[in-house]
């Protein structure tokens, strides 16, 4: 399977494995590196000595690292330190990336920027981003409101209309075969795949929260700013979290501003949830896509599936 | 271009028009049907009268309907009205089918079940829905959260999980061939379209509002309750409508409460603007995929670009 992204990342699957914040460590990374796509390490809020942890578990493979925009810009030194590790790629998301391109261009390393807007897309290219990733609402994890249905051929049209290099691909809601097929026909020439690499058997997730987890439905998500508010994360306010719903969720939504007025107690609550993976009060951010996961599998198999399911798409 | 689709209803290109409120009359109707798709009278609130007009302006042309199901339970005998003028198909949508299926069936017609949740979708199918339709939340007008990306292959699964002989099409952000060749990879044997027909010189929409609009871009669309409010419209609230941002509606979005305690000094200038095709105020129910629209065009020209792309996407 040949696109201009497996030929530009020197990988023989148009999957990028997405920077999982806590889930997407060097395990990860490095088993869907091995089974021809792009692992990433989840570097997300910037925690230096974990992402070095990740960097020497994923060992020789070749693995990028997304990192989040807005909290890099409070600790802009430590792109330094990723760098330092010659990452695959490095992936943006979530804040204006012209601040960090030169560097990244400079190192010669793959800029990948996440973005969900074409207005961000167009900001992106203005960085001379190397792989623009147009994320929809139906991804699991942050984002932001608009459908990866349009947002893909949309933003396929402005780097055409740019004579642009860049290339793109889609994420948010592909979980098999028949979704980076339709990424591919809607423009893209590739995917970036999150949730169905969060359900897999390398990820950091507590297992009692996958078990439940595998068994919802695309209803069962909402996107939220709970989450952020228990753990005290100050997100620029267009960006909420797609999780699972429950109990937890179901009291605090639309109720944030009396949850910070409780955050103590509640934080305590929530986090010692996370820990005893009890799906009651922890959190699973999980996307639209999850009713198409019916377990946890090993990534190198969801690798293997994407691939049969292209080659029946190409016949 | 063959699929269940196009065998079932006879036609020869897997496209069904959306039976768009207001926009939809018989002229746009019947030419989508005269260039192989389905063409649907909007029939929309059920205005009886202008209904039957509209049958009248299609003549000869073989179009069906569309209702909105929350609305037609108000006047139920509406619906033998419309099944005595033989329509093609019959789109319900927004609301609990069960109470109209069986005259429906009854009646020899197609039923044809646009859905917004897994959830949804099981009860189409216990109503023997001929037809479920997917509809994501790019979807101009109304609808409700989740994006079309995952909601096709969800369904899709579901449909064959039951054994049922139910056909699927996708909805919502579809503007071009690409967008139909995605939605069969997802799973789907076609796909309604309604934004790319509203901009269609068929269309009953003003023409200072189409000009306006077609130079818009996903990211101005928004999902809203503005104009229900200021309509006096009483839409279940888990649906809302997209529409394109304007100040009118960057001014009430939000501040709903606040509209309706000015409703009828507003309800009059909205009304005034709806007909002058004022777009500062009035509104534009236009999705996600108005960006991929650069003018509008004759229906039948868009019929025969989907029926180009397609044939492209299969070789
Ligand atoms: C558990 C989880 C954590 C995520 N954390 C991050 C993150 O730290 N940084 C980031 O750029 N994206 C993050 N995302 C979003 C992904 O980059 C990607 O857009 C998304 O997973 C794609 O949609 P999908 O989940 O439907 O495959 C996360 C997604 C999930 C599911
Ligand atoms: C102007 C407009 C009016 C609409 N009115 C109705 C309606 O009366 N009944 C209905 O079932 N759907 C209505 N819809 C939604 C369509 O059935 C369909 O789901 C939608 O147009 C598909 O997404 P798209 O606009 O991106 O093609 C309307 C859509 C538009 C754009």
């Amino acid at each position: 399977m040949k696109t201009r992204l497996t030929e530009a990342l020197g990988i023989t699957c148009p999957v990028i494995q997405a920077p999982m914040a806590f889930a997407a460590g060097g395990a990860l990374a490095s088993a869907v590196s091995s089974a021809d796509g792009l692992g990433m390490i989840g570097g997300a809020y910037g925690d230096a000595a974990w992402i070095g942890q990740q960097f020497d578990i994923a060992a020789d493979a070749r693995v990028g690292c997304g990192l989040i925009t807005w909290k890099l810009a409070e600790r802009p030194h430590l792109l330094d330190q990723v760098l330092a590790r010659d990452p695959a790629a490095l992936f943006l998301s979530f804040g204006n990336p012209a601040p960090f391109a030169p560097a990244i261009k400079e190192a010669g390393v793959p800029l990948i920027c996440q973005v969900q807007t074409l207005r961000d897309a167009r900001r992106a290219l203005d960085c001379s981003a190397d792989i623009i990733v147009a994320q929809g609402a139906e991804a699991g994890g942050h984002g932001d409101a608009r459908g990866t249905f349009a947002l893909v051929p949309e933003i396929a049209d402005e780097i055409a209309r740019q004579n642009s290099e860049a290339l793109l691909c889609a994420a948010g809601g592909i979980s098999d075969g028949r979704g980076l097929a339709a990424a591919l026909m809607l423009g893209a020439d590739g995917v970036v795949i999150g949730t169905r690499f969060w359900a897999s058997n390398e990820a950091l997730v507590h297992p009692r929260i996958l078990n439940r987890a595998v068994a919802a439905t695309g209803d069962d998500t909402i996107r939220t700013r709970v989450v952020d508010v228990v753990r005290g994360y100050d997100w620029p306010s267009r960006y909420n979290g797609r999780v699972l719903r429950n109990p937890f969720i179901q009291k605090w939504h639309g109720a944030e501003d009396a949850l910070k007025l409780e955050a103590g107690v509640e934080a305590a609550k929530w986090a010692a949830a996370q820990e005893a993976g009890d799906l009651d009060v922890a959190t699973a951010f999980a996307g639209e896509g999850i009713d198409l996961i019916s377990s946890a599998a090993p990534a190198g198999e969801l690798m293997a599936d994407a691939q049969r399911c292209l080659a029946g798409a190409a016949a």
